[in-house]
């Protein structure tokens, strides 16, 4: 037998994930390499901080302060990009690409605002970039759409994919206590950032739906054309009105495809969803995705969404179908919708209109005669039907919340009905707007 | 460019499954076709019976009443076995992989009781052999297996993978009806075969089994090596005790391993899940797989074990892969522990004694006094500690219906037990044994 050819992998990035990889690939190596006929070798990594100390001790001469490097030299054939953040990381994985490098990212921020270009490059010079762990954390979700559901088009998909706000949704139900306790909790603990926006305000979850949207329909949406609402108010009150009417409330990705209009739209928000649906008791930090493809009916998948260990699972999955495609030559099959995808037209926005669905609806009005005859009349006026109206709680002096479920509506319908609402006189506070996620299975 | 290759598909049986490849492939060939560069034809297919009606009209001169002519047929480089049974579909198989064939198989029983001679042959004339419809249908659980996880060793698998003892434990919840009535209903609606032994007494699931352990483990586990228990005896007393103990009851697939050890078991029993767990949610049809690796952690995957459509997915998805390999020549990875996988011996069978967890045992006695003085006891000798205690109904005149709850034993002292109450004179019935899923997550 002839000594099998090695394969040199540059990671840029050595923080949680990079060294999460290190660890675990070496580990697997030798097992690796005998499935894969070739040889592996960890050669280099990147890092801001040179003299910081690291849980994965690699020798001095295979750490650099200089991420380029990595990215621009021939000898690596598989670079990872896990330094995060949007600018030196898009540096290194242009860099990487144009020298026909396969670039393996854990960055939905880069790929949601760059993926355009990134994968134009990749194209134009032989590159190719992987993007396993960048969804969804160790569950294989991007391989599953992308080769186990192939004969499949994705009518509708639906996830939880921040294990932040699902931690501290599940932590607010289960103890009772209110969102800014649990957050602050959740900080200490290390489960959310000191600055949680990108995480609670649906940003990440956003970032990660444009991945999964991509790859489904092969046309990049980036955040300026969803809907992204975050899960920060959220109350107790929101949660024990939603379990009493049989649902819990997560924080959702949905990504919904009309194939006949050839029309697409991605949103992200705090869904009620039947609580007798698998995703309701996706609990704590796991995540969950549900896709719907015409062929194979739903098929959901669960696991944990983020964390070294679950993280490195999906970049070392990538190392490995990168090392396959070194030792053959085999490309990745393209991506539905992209260029080579000749047979279909890139689906355009929907509008509003055709974005339908039950929705909840928490205000705080003035307890005072002839209010919900105002409410009901301007819901009226813009044809969204109440279907329940609930008064959970004394508020304070003078004060009544009240929660009001509708029949089914769209979201044109029901953000003029809220902007409405906001302007009269008896409600006093902005109303909370929650969708009701009754998605077919 | 040049003209893209062709790659010719050949089809034996053109029966449920082979008629919704047909059906799918056509549709989305041109899409396939423009995300793999190459040509898909599916140029013949073979039955039993030509004179029959079929749901799907294929041209009369792709038709044959000889499957290997398929087999054999050099210029087919995909042959799909879709006939089942262990006969012709191995014959027609073996000769596909001979010439160097890829075989897509959505035959567990074959690959049960012949994978080791399938890949061998497979392995010695180049040819390749896809099976991802052989396990949980449309879910694409072979493919996460084999690459998303990759970097996983897996210490358990646990699944529902037989959507028919779904449906009727399902049923037999929701309605509180008796197993024969259900099952009955079941047939007259087509859910269940006229011959119902190969599901409901669990082999088809111990078939799928031994797909996952080989795909995790690299070694077959035939089914005579395994503990494989249907769901014919559970009644409903029994799910109605286990739901008041918190549990739902579902036929499981169960794979563990101790790589410590170097040991491995596969078993297949109806089991309570704690219903917190979203298996315990997975009714109807629908397969989950739960899939422990050592360094992703748990995921979970759900969907429609078998049909038409959902099978057609993912024999779509082997064609797709194995077009792929022709295209370019790349090999699928070997599987782990497979011959390929030097680095470790084979695992062994693990002893009884080691297959550990809490049992349920329900068991009818005379109804007189001391009689649970003498269970005890016997369960006392073997070491088997009691729980709980139940007597749920009234049973007949003379006799009481008796529930125990174990705590942590093993399948050896369990037994011993078990053996040794049917031999007690005040045991009227042999009594029913149920496994308590705690499975970590
Ligand atoms: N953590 C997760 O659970 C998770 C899950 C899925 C995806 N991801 C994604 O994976 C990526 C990495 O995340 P992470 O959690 O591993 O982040 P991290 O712990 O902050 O690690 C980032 C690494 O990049 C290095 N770095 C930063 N700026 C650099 C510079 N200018 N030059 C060279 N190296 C530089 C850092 O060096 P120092 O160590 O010296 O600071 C650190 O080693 C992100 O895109 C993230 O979104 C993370
Ligand atoms: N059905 C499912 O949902 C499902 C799901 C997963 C896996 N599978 C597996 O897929 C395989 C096929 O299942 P199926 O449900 O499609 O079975 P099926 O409907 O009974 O079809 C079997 C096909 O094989 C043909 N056939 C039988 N004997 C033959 C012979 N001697 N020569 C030529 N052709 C012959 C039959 O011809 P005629 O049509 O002329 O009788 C028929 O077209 C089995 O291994 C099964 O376990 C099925």
């Amino acid at each position: 037998m002839s000594t099998p050819k090695t394969i040199k992998i540059g990671l840029c990035g050595f923080g949680t994930v990079g060294q999460g990889v290190w660890q675990h690939l070496e580990r697997a190596r030798t097992d690796l390499e005998a499935r894969l006929g070739v040889k592996l070798e960890l050669a280099r990594a990147a890092v801001r901080d040179l003299k910081r100390a690291r849980d994965v001790a690699i020798p001095a001469d295979k750490i650099t302060g200089d991420a380029l490097s990595i990215a621009n030299d021939p000898s690596l054939a598989i670079v990872c990009e896990l330094i995060g953040g949007t600018t030196l990381a898009r540096e290194v994985t242009l860099a990487a690409l144009k020298r026909g490098a396969i670039v393996v990212s854990a960055n939905k921020a880069l790929l949601c605002d760059h993926g355009a270009e990134l994968f134009e490059t990749a194209r134009k010079h032989g590159g190719q970039l992987l993007f396993e762990a960048s969804v969804a954390g160790g569950i294989p979700i991007i391989k599953a759409l992308r080769e186990g559901l192939v004969a499949n088009r994705f009518t509708q998909i639906y996830g939880i994919l921040n294990g932040t706000c699902n931690y501290i949704l599940t932590r607010m139900v289960q103890e009772g206590a209110p969102y800014a306790t649990i957050l602050a909790d959740a900080k200490r603990l290390g489960y959310a950032e000191a600055d949680e926006s990108l995480d609670v305000d649906g940003w990440d979850t956003a970032h990660k739906a444009s991945v999964l949207a991509f790859l489904a329909h092969g046309v990049w949406i980036k955040t300026d054309k969803m809907i992204v609402e975050g899960i920060a108010k959220i109350t107790q009150a929101d949660l024990k009105h939603a379990a009493a009417l049989g649902y819990g409330i997560k924080l959702l990705a949905v990504i919904t495809r009309d194939f006949a209009a050839n029309q697409l739209f991605v949103r992200v928000h705090p869904t009620l969803i039947p609580e007798e649906r698998v995703l309701a008791s996706v609990n704590g930090v796991f995540n969950g995705v549900s896709v719907t493809g015409d062929v194979v009916g739903t098929t959901t998948y669960i696991g944990r969404g983020a964390g070294r260990d679950a993280t490195a699972s999906a970049v070392i999955s990538d190392i490995v179908d990168a090392a396959a495609i070194l030792a053959t030559g085999k490309a990745v099959p393209s991506i539905p919708g992209s260029s080579s995808y000749a047979s279909s037209q890139p689906p355009s926005l929907a509008p509003l209109e055709k974005i339908t669905g039950r929705y909840y609806v928490r205000t705080l009005v003035k307890d005072e005669p002839g209010v919900l005859a105002q409410i009901a009349t301007v819901m009226a006026n813009h044809k969204v039907s109440i279907a329940s109206v609930t008064q959970p709680e004394v508020a304070e002096e003078g004060t009544a919340s009240l929660i009001l479920t509708t029949h089914l509506s769209n979201e044109h319908a029901i953000r003029e009905t809220l902007a409405d609402l906001a302007r009269l006189p008896s409600v006093v506070e902005a109303p909370l707007l929650l969708r009701i996620g009754d998605f077919a299975e």
